[in-house]
């Protein structure tokens, strides 16, 4: 199906009258794809409303209905074959390998919330039968379970065009959790967010779903977003990207007449603390190697990039630093995402390179197509970092910044004073033990992932990942945007008290019609059939 | 021990230097109790970083430990014996018998919690073991577990002094998820709240809890409230008390520079919708004295008083309507809590009874103390009851509003445009099922708690209640403030990744040390003692 670049408004393709634009490949500068029509305010509203209209047949689907829907999707994208990776490639400049394993997630998470869906534990059934010789006062039969919040506003980020977008994680944990769904596309893929959502109004189609569950919109960036969150329809947003962007969202939410949360993942700078034990003799070029690696993957653009890294004073930490400047000089740029990403990163570092006291390690060299910077790290004493705040502000792209200190006590202080972060990583050896159990009780209330080696980007999609942490890295510090736990943020709970057998939710029947763990008088109860 | 009028600190009775108050006898106007000193904003501050230095240790201490902690302030608090009983009857005007009532309801709150934080199934455990020889990519090990959010800021409600105060719900659920806790007493029972102060005070230093674990502030209303939630040492907030009262708390943490939650339990009028099965025959009259007795109890200062009344047009709905009648006429009115409530409620009433179209179907006779106003009950239809919104606005008291209905189609839409509820109740027989089959559809998603017959006042204090409700019943839907699922408002998840078994927190340790319910690769794992 060739590209039309008009919204999809609960399975229709719907020209938009506000504007248009195009997409471009940040690799040549070019305009590629038809051109995308942006929808007016009105417009819009028919995406919420048919969302708000399919809401009560949707919340009331079955387990196995609304997980063979997630199932169907993840099939749909996978028929889209290779036009959908050369379409992201395009729009994205990010490398076809990344963006295959890219798909594989995104279908594999799809397919992890349906597997979730049938198991039902997000549902959290607790029952406290009644007790009706209890003295002073009988107690009534209460049955608690989650329901869906209602339609859900999900904006796509622009560094993970499938993962993190159409039908990304924010998307299918709240179809999982039984709330319509509308995308506003990131304008920078469209023609990607174009095939997805297709693929979506497609599996909504084949699995008999309310059209409404899902549609896809185009719009002129901050006044669409800020529309679709005050909408009176939307009960939730998600949303990756920008602190500022984050934030209007926020503000926008909070200032409707009925608050809703908002769940924006945004900023994050990832400190990694080397502990002397990790650059002890050959280690330390090793590492030093290793960090630059990640460092620059993918142009360093990830929520989780190791963007702020402490090191030892001394020899071992200057053997550590050549070999970061040895390595950053054979680093060559990538092309960005986009043209206004790779302006934001050179002015970043053009502010962090003429700061007072901060001193470049070492840059790479430009790529050879359009925005793609030199991959740069910098270099700060403790005692000069924590004196300018500043100096912790997420640069976004392919630059580090190492912060040299003396011992553990400043260390630790310096890291009390960081905002939230999505990651925080610990460096070490046997040796550093005591070392870094001061720092986890410290780190473990600025961060919602902590690790011990390794680095921070690859996040897995599993039951036990936390991608989320303190203001700024998200807005709301109680929930994950990553991993199954994610599904809770898209729910509430309700009790029933004294309901007949014949009124009660499916989910809630004394016999258990769907199996379902439950709470019985606050005791875990796993059905027979686990 | 005699009432100082001072805060406690940290354990230590603190004079303020603000300004000072007295506190009120509701039923003769009478001052009572020392004269009440109130906090600057700066000795304000040194409850907060008390709080802030208690938090690592506290949040560290083991489930067996702080459960001893809970136990020991019910112990403490039924060890004030007659003088807590006597001082919150003088500072409220509530009977005797039910303040018994509520303190039992209280201990019984803070021993429900310690045996909640002994089994430690809130603490959410997950475990997704390394899988290193996975292609393309190995899997780390990754562990999650619930920390505690930090130090809790907690506004006592005036109408329960016990539960819902000083060591209410909100206290023993944030200690219990490991937050220190800084209470602002409320005003209207300033030596209800210092009792039960140093009751905890006391449970702190016997269990060997830091002394900051607890701090109780008097203040001068909204001024010590707006300065609390901004402190930058707090991390969460619990309120229950007025919509006004909440929507300040709210904006003044969206404000901070790291905004923080805020549970406040605001407004409802908890409708309730009689179908036509319910006043069939006799069953009118009884019906109709049952619910002037819910309305009227306490003087109607609860937050789950049904102020809202849906009744059927025709001649049974007539019958109801005088037996209500009767019922009220024969209801004398109770000393309200104070002055200023019953100003607001004299306000409320005499607003609602004079709108257009709105009837008096009843008043009863006024109480012989001060401040115990005649309870009312107003009429209205519904067509005139959907054109103007200000009819469903609660007004705190023995007041009723009886809405009459036609047919169930327009009573959906009316019930489809309400304002979020605590809670939602239908009385029916078996005839009534198809009905409220499409009401409960409608009820689930406007409010937390929905009933089948009965009364919404009298709360459980379980594992499946849900005291809480969309917006403005509470201003974060996604939780309760009574039952035990409250403990989740003051925690959020981390994720450790590959830490070795040295660093893991006990609660992760592959051994599991606590005998935790741990989800293993998304699979629920119940340990071998349960």
């Amino acid at each position: 199906m060739p590209l039309t670049g008009h919204s999809i408004i609960a399975g229709q393709a719907t020209p938009g009258s506000a504007g248009t634009f195009r997409g471009v490949n940040p690799a040549t500068g070019d305009e590629i794809g038809p051109e995308v029509t942006t929808l007016t305010a009105e417009q819009l509203t028919a995406a919420t409303q048919a969302a708000a209209h399919a809401f009560p047949a949707y919340r009331a689907t079955s387990p196995a209905d609304r997980a063979g829907f997630l199932e169907a999707i993840a099939d749909e994208i996978e028929g889209i074959g290779d036009d959908l990776i050369e379409t992201a490639h395009a729009e994205s400049g990010l490398p076809v390998a990344r963006l295959t394993g890219e798909r594989g997630r995104t279908c594999g998470q799809l397919r992890l919330f349906a597997k979730v869906v049938r198991a039902g534990d997000h549902l959290g059934v607790r029952i406290d039968p009644a007790l009706p010789d209890r003295t002073p006062l009988p107690r009534p039969d209460l049955r608690q379970r989650m329901i869906a919040l209602g339609p859900v506003a999900v904006f796509g980020a622009s560094n993970f065009p499938l993962a993190f977008s159409t039908a990304g994680g924010d998307t299918a944990s709240a179809l999982a959790a039984g709330c319509p769904v509308v995308v506003k596309a990131h304008n920078a893929h469209p023609g990607t967010a174009e095939l997805v959502g297709h693929a979506i109004a497609a599996a909504a189609e084949r699995t008999g779903m309310p059209a409404g569950v899902f549609s896809l919109v185009f719009g002129q960036g901050n006044e669409t977003g800020a529309a679709l969150v005050s909408d009176p329809a939307i009960a939730a947003v998600g949303f990756t990207g920008s602190r500022a962007g984050g934030l209007a969202l926020v503000a926008a939410a909070a200032a409707r007449p009925r608050p809703i949360p908002v769940y924006a993942e945004m900023s994050s700078v990832n400190p990694v603390v080397v502990l002397p034990g990790a650059i002890e003799g050959e280690r330390a070029w090793d590492l030093a190697t290793a960090y630059v690696a990640s460092l620059t993957q993918g142009s360093g653009q990830f929520c989780t990039n190791p963007g702020l890294l402490f090191l030892p004073a001394g020899e071992a930490g200057d053997r550590f630093a050549d070999g970061v400047a040895a390595a950053v000089r054979e680093a060559a740029g990538q092309t960005m995402l986009t043209g206004g990403i790779h302006d934001h990163f050179a002015a970043g570092t053009e502010r962090l390179g003429t700061t007072g006291d901060v001193t470049t390690v070492a840059v790479g060299t430009e790529g050879e197509t359009q925005n793609a910077p030199a991959p740069v790290v910098f270099g700060v004493e403790i005692a000069e970092f924590v004196s300018d705040d500043s100096l912790a502000d997420e640069i976004f792209g392919a630059s580090g910044l190492i912060v040299r200190y003396e011992e553990v006590a400043s260390l630790a202080a310096a890291l009390e004073r960081m905002e939230g972060q999505l990651t925080a990583t610990l460096h070490g050896t046997d040796t550093d033990h005591d070392a870094a159990r001061t720092l986890l009780a410290v780190l473990e209330t600025r961060a919602g992932r902590v690790l011990w080696g390794g680095w921070p980007t690859g996040v897995e999609v599993s039951h036990a990942m936390v991608h989320g942490g303190p203001f700024p890295a998200t807005s709301d510090s109680r929930t994950t945007s990553v991993g199954t736990l994610a599904i809770e943020r898209f729910q509430r709970p309700v009790c029933y008290q004294d309901l007949p057998e014949a009124l009660l939710p499916e989910a809630l029947r004394e016999d258990n019609p769907w199996g379902l763990v439950r709470r019985l008088d606050g005791e875990l109860q796993l059905p027979a059939s686990r």
